[in-house]
């Protein structure tokens, strides 16, 4: 089926942010308490953000920024970073990430995260984790683990663990344990009973009156189309001008058990590339949204190859209308539901080359199909974090519209 | 670190298959005892296959070539085909999926499994999952659910399921239970003791002697160097010129329970795209090796992108050596192991355009790094499957070198 983009909302960069200070001749082995350079941007998911919980979103947001710069100005490489800013937002009971996540089908919580180092292009992700309260943290241990090389008697270290095993993983490098019942907040038990009696009821009506053809037919669009998708995730650039990129879901509500979604997919949910001699770009992309779409248009990779081309803008613009909206892989979908943050730098050709902490030229970005997309994102040197509900304009069809924005930053430029 | 490609082993296509009495004037209502078009080749995995059981491994992929064009000359789509085959080999002792598998670091069989559909473009996959015999035909099914569209209350169908959730979505689709114990082998069991003792001995030198770092250092390849990694998998193309792909594993010998390979992962473990405005040729990717390198370098997608340029061996050459064995994924890993089987196929221009049924030109190739790589492949005209051991060149090194062959068919060639 093809698919017509309804409208396209593309809203030229709506922020330009100019840093003075910069760090540009700061010394390699400077105090830990000195600001470096560095730049963070996080999302609390692409879905729908009430106007009455927007306070909430944007407060995490800005949360997460802190411990992201805190970790960047104490030296730390940008998967620290990323790791400490997903810790934040999965931590939050607003967000669908560790804390107060969808409960599936069976009333557990299952949660999905990965994390992508772009120095060393490793990656670690787990997927229907339970009781475990931050799943970012053993993604991100998976990762660290790695990165040591093989495991006794010539093993290879694995990159992907599910389930019970990637919890027994968990505790036996130390990350504590903790019980469902704990994870669960009055907000996603609410919404599980509430689920619950729709599907009863749903499943009633199929019953006694049609064909499970025709009752799936009209019943779609009945929870995604306005339901709340709000995995979050998080993009980093550090002062050596590594990117890493992290994702954290608890996954569709009412899913079925062990459904693992695009959060622990490779090339899915997020992904992060430092520059290199074929990519002039050092890039960082984290998903959100509807994992199955995600998972079939390997989103985050597809924004990642695509924002190597010289306008950012457009050419994200562009994947998130052709490989995205209209992409082959969901023609029989009509309504796609997902978002992006991505984050793109290079050093500034104005500054000698000769140094690794000449001026970072940061474009960061976010677009997305759902109704709203709740972003932050600060410098190292910034005081405080901006953060921003997006929404599609009125009007706009969610699934079939996008909304894209973002913003330019020169970090530690030495002739400010 | 910079790796240079020993040898590469480059041996011109040696089969050319001319099929006389070919089906391109055959009705589309043709009765379903009539043998039509069709292709299928298939693995019984990339790692070693010793000369003794060579006429096991031949055997196997004899006979799931067989089930497959049983399939085809039944008139079944290729996914159906690729699924038949795919349940041979699974049910063959002498392969590490279905019955068989190797058993993980906790004496468990657990497996993964994949299948794409290259019409719809739909895919499913499970993950880490126990007690059931043919877990291609969990993949199979959440494949076809997913055409289905949406489940009730508007709920997004799963692609990928894992662990014990997997397993109780299999049970509750009619997919029988099979214990454990009944798919361990003599085999199997005799490798764990002997894997587990080999691990304890390096656990026990480790803790005595060395640190950490370097017993990892000079104990690799010990396991994967040498060792079976033989995954199974095959790639169909139909009468109507659809095309599907499918992989099956029990993954890494003794893997940490509940780690996911490459057989479970999108785009790394198989892949499958009819021809489409974009892309030229229609093209089946299975991939087989070290699940980790499978995932990080996306194999499977990443071969079949490479074979829409004019030179499919070339292509795929230049593929495995840059992408493969030198990819900036792997940069640290001096020992790159997998290999793939790659399909691809088009219409050939000497028949009226206006037919669905005239001629097909199917190219077929594999490579591999690993010591060896059993293939078998067989058009739906043939009356029995030829099978091969590939094998590296007397003195190359696995995971350093590779080798590649292939061949052409012309299926239903109206002028023959």
């Amino acid at each position: 089926m093809d698919k017509i983009i309804q409208e396209a909302e593309v809203r030229l960069p709506s922020t330009f942010l100019r840093i003075s200070g910069g760090s540009a001749d700061t010394p390699k082995d400077q105090p830990r308490d000195r600001k470096t350079m560095g730049f963070v941007l996080v999302h609390a998911g692409a879905g729908y953000h009430s106007e009455s919980k927007a306070k909430e979103y944007k407060h995490v947001c800005k949360k997460a920024c802190q411990r992201a710069v805190e970790k960047l100005n104490a030296g730390a490489p940008a998967v620290e970073a990323v790791t400490a800013a997903l810790v934040e937002l999965e931590d939050s009971p607003f967000t669908n990430a560790g804390m107060g996540s969808n409960l599936n089908l069976s009333g557990e919580i299952e949660c999905d995260a990965s994390i992508m180092d772009g120095k060393s292009l490793q990656y670690g992700a787990v997927g229907a984790l339970s009781d475990i309260k931050n799943p970012v943290l053993v993604a991100s241990r998976l990762l660290s683990e790695a990165l040591k090389g093989k495991l006794s008697a010539g093993r290879v270290p694995p990159c992907f663990l599910v389930g019970r095993g990637a919890y027994h993983w968990a505790l036996s490098h130390g990350i504590p344990s903790c019980p469902s019942d704990k994870m669960a907040t009055k907000f996603s038990l609410s919404a599980y009973k509430r689920n619950r009696r729709k599907i009863e009821l749903a499943e009633k009506v199929e019953s006694d009156y049609v064909q499970a053809k025709k009752r799936r037919q009209s019943s779609e669009n009945q929870e995604n189309g306005s339901g709340s998708l709000d995995t979050v995730g998080a993009v980093v650039v550090d002062q050596e001008g590594n990117v890493a990129a992290a994702v954290s879901s608890g996954g569709l509500a009412m899913k079925h058990p062990g459904r693992v979604g695009q959060a622990a997919h490779y090339g899915c949910g997020c992904w992060a590339e430092n520059a290199c001699n074929l990519n002039p770009y050092s890039t960082a992309v984290s998903t959100s949204g509807c994992g199955e779409h995600l998972i079939r248009t390997m989103l985050a990779r597809e924004c990642s190859a695509s924002v190597q081309s010289e306008d950012a803008h457009q050419s994200l613009l562009d994947t998130m209308q052709n490989k995205f909206i209209s992409s082959p892989f969901l023609a029989s979908e009509d309504c796609v539901l997902g978002g992006v943050i991505v984050l793109r730098c290079c050093r500034c050709a104005d500054a000698p080359p000769s140094t690794d902490l000449r001026a970072l030229l940061v474009e960061f970005l976010w677009s997305h199909t759902t109704e709203s997309m709740c972003v932050g994102y600060m410098s190292a040197q910034d005081g405080k974090a901006k953060t921003h509900i997006s929404r599609l304009p009125p009007g706009a069809v969610a699934g079939q519209s996008l909304a894209i924005e973002g913003g330019v930053c020169r970090l530690g430029n030495p002739t400010d």
